[in-house]
């Protein structure tokens, strides 16, 4: 039975609900803790990291770029300046590194993505960096599973909006798939739209959110494999 | 008489195009050969600086985070790794001036869009950072003359033949507008579509072409209050 009715469009979120992409930030965090540590202890650096993160994310975005940026600017400020060039310079490698792993693919996508083309318009709608994500979604081979992909500069309620008008659709036609409820979920019902939550073992803790939804048009799931029962 | 009949979209270039961009990251590279004069004269650095934009284009992608990035690598070259951590810091304000620089409109820019606003599809089609561009796009105040805007990787003829497939258009249906003819220009006669070149009084040598163009879907322009001559 279909649960989501007239739907035309799903739209997945990329990072954690598609490919791992989390465990590749924290294991860059570690690495950075690990070379600073003659400045400071792993708590404050993460602490610290985060902040400076917080305070750069309205001028630099979501992305890589902007962490590599701010990884420079946290050491700096933890080593009162005295971060050398040349630590400098590994930290930029470890950026680089970052925009050179592989995509690694989150288990029964491809089968579920296989299901659903044909059936629905299938979109990824996701942040970050825009060379980035496209390099990934190219590297993954599913490209050919999506109309098209998005890259949002942020995925807040307004941001949706534009997306639906730009896909000549209405609300209640779109159902976002993601692993974040404050960044796939609770924008998309704010609109109208349907939302499934698929949550993913490791959350940034600036896309938490504590407060309880209430929708019937939101679903939570436990794996991407469930998607198909609500659609079709 | 309308010189380019059955167009239904007019895509704009922004950066050069509806405002004032290059010489921002002229002056930058001014201020950038200053700071770092004591390790080599201005020739060399823009000449390394270039080099290693060229180097990291194919992971940073173009834009002002890739551009500082790409700042803080040549201090390092330059300076035999002896570029201090304040020199660093430095080079990272510089780059966040650039993000908050005001918005400069060329000249006859919204008079133009006035006129064509109603009777064709506008859009924005631009490189660089994602969150930049839009930020540039809501600073500009041009924002309800256009569809949407679209942030491009790169502006290869692939990339244009997915904008026009994602716009279900045909490519005779689309003029591209913009100053430079190797990411304007060329790539969207490429795909069959139209071309009209606007040139601005700086180009950087990456979009610099010694091709002639011939073609009867191209227009030079010498200033884009030409264009409503060109569409109505």
């Amino acid at each position: 039975m279909n649960k989501i009715p007239g739907i035309k469009v799903i739209a997945f979120d990329a990072d954690d609900t598609l490919w791992e992409n989390e465990t590749f930030f924290r294991e860059a965090e570690n690495q950075f803790a690990e070379l600073i540590k003659d400045y400071a202890g792993r708590d404050e650096v993460l602490r610290i990291l985060y902040e400076v993160e917080m305070a750069n994310m309205p001028v630099y975005g979501y992305g890589i770029k902007a962490f590599i940026l701010s990884l420079i600017e946290t050491a700096q400020l933890l080593s009162g300046f005295r971060i050398t060039a040349r630590q400098t310079s590994e930290l930029i490698d470890l950026g680089k590194e970052m925009l050179k792993k592989p995509v690694v693919l989150l288990e029964g996508v491809e089968e579920v993505l296989q299901q659903l083309h044909g059936h629905y318009k299938l979109i990824v709608a996701t942040k970050g960096d825009l060379l980035d994500q496209e390099r990934k979604l190219e590297k993954s081979g599913l490209g050919s599973y999506f109309h098209h992909i998005e890259v949002m500069s942020d995925k807040h309620t307004e941001a949706y909006r534009s997306l639906i008008a730009h896909l000549d659709c209405q609300p209640k036609q779109v159902l976002m798939v993601g692993n974040s409820l404050k960044s796939d979920v609770l924008p998309i019902l704010e609109c109208g739209g349907w939302g499934a939550h698929i949550p993913f073992h490791t959350t940034w803790h600036h896309e938490l959110v504590t407060e309880e939804i209430v929708s019937n048009q939101f679903y939570e799931l436990t794996s991407i494999k469930q998607l198909p029962e609500l659609v079709f």
